[in-house]
């Protein structure tokens, strides 16, 4: 039997975290800071948008809570397969866009969700997605992961590796997303699941902040600037294209500036941009074109 | 009974176009030239991919043709609600990004389509999309096509035209891509058909071309620049969203760099960028958000 007020108990974490998360990146950038919009959802429930342009180590950064409920629309009940009903839907998601190419774009989402009948689970994740490869800091940020999941009977970091490799993926590319991490979805055993989620939540920022630390000064060229742009087109292809989270988010009313906040600021596309061989960018590029990589 | 050596004609057709549109928007620049791309389809035909970039001009543009066949792939069949078997496709797509923001972007397409059992039309359109509003430029845009259609039995400009007023359309946004054009699909009068795709095809650029000499110099502060890369934003999620030949084109395994020329080469997405009341942007933003107007 679980506890009908694990719904509050996961909106109060993610409320929680979103201010934690957010007060640490601005203590990161040191120059922006986060903006705030609430927001209402006319079928139930709404969101707390938080938004941070032009700083001086991220060029864009979003950390969104949102709160939702009321009937099923029926892109949701297809697109779950659950019954027709009401559902509740509770949610964090964070995207950081730094400025410098060297340091990695980072997404991270925890949601839980409960539809009609009595079914609920928990569902989230976090991946890194570099524009040059620093293979130390793709290590640190697998083993701060694989720590977390080992503090968790309920967490399988195996397991949920490989579920991010398979879903980030971009198949008319043939390429990765980035260089993975975790993802987990319909995992019903609610209390282990809210206690790794506090966990994790806490933990997001331990391997990823000191990356973005070491990489925001590394000297950048524009040819690095223009390659990071133009990848920089990639992760919006993944968003607008693949991405079930985002299409769904559209598909169900959701507030369009807050789901679009998570396409980085400035973007290329060129034609044919192959990188010539023997050069990082060669070698980022073949990484994401071949088999996933067990980083540990 | 069809010609059935239609097929050919269509493809020559497209073919001859190509050559003519590339050295029409080459003079019209005056600095850069078309590049050329073949392209083998594994399954059966290929294509000519010609793409122009850093131009004095144009920014970016594109003029593809193809002309491809064999057993219809799962995602036609159902696409289309076609019998499964073999199937043709021959087609002419242009995309032209032009460098000022006061010069519109254009886009068009003509493409011919048999399956198994004898089925067998026409399709196409061209539409304008503009990042500030010149009332004139718009009439003269679908002036030239109102006239191409008078020209032409089979053809159906009001028709057409309420037709692109629907299918460029962005739910997410409330909002229309451009300012519209015709837009026409399935038409299976074949003879009359190739012979308006010929004279539409021939006076593709009559009204383009002379809109963008006469913006093309206009002076432009930065944030009319920025605007147009925001505006740029709106266009890449129409192609990657809900484009059906975009989407249609990568679930086939088309050529991924042939299908995403069209997307612009500098593009930004700023959060919550609404502009103010009384500019230009402003102007622009609520006839894209307002019903589709009549230019004639």
């Amino acid at each position: 039997m679980s506890d009908p007020l694990l719904r509050h108990r996961a909106e109060a974490l993610f409320a929680r975290l979103q201010d934690e998360v957010c007060a640490r990146l601005e203590e990161l950038d040191g120059a922006a800071r986060f903006g705030r919009d609430e927001w209402r959802r006319p079928g139930g429930g709404g969101g707390t948008t938080r938004v941070l342009a032009d700083g001086a180590v991220f060029e864009k950064g979003a950390c969104n809570v949102s709160t939702v409920w009321g009937p099923a629309p029926p892109a949701l009940v297809e697109h779950l397969g659950v019954a027709a009903g009401e559902f509740f839907a509770t949610g964090i998601s964070m995207i950081f866009h730094p400025r410098n190419p060297h340091a990695p774009t980072m997404h991270a989402n925890l949601r839980y969700f409960e539809c009609d009948g009595g079914a609920a689970w928990f569902g989230g994740g976090q991946d890194l997605t570099p524009y040059y490869l620093y293979a130390d800091d793709v290590r640190a940020f697998h083993r701060n992961l694989a720590d977390c999941c080992a503090r968790h009977e309920v967490a399988d970091y195996p397991a949920w590796k490989a579920w991010c490799d398979r879903y980030f993926h971009l198949p008319c590319r043939g390429e990765a997303r980035g260089v993975g991490g975790i993802f987990y979805d319909h995992v019903r055993e609610l209390e282990p699941m809210l206690a790794f989620s506090e966990d994790f939540g806490e933990h997001l920022l331990a391997a990823y902040a000191p990356i973005v630390a070491r990489r925001r000064e590394t000297p950048t060229t524009p040819a690095q600037e223009r390659w990071h742009l133009l990848r920089r087109g990639r992760y919006v292809e993944f968003n607008l294209l693949y991405d079930r989270g985002t299409r769904f988010g559209l598909q169900t009313g959701g507030r369009t500036e807050s789901i679009l906040v998570s396409l980085p600021p400035r973007v290329r596309w060129d034609y044919l941009a192959e990188p010539a061989a023997g050069t990082p960018e060669r070698e980022l590029l073949d990484l994401l074109r071949g088999p996933p990589r067990d980083w540990l």
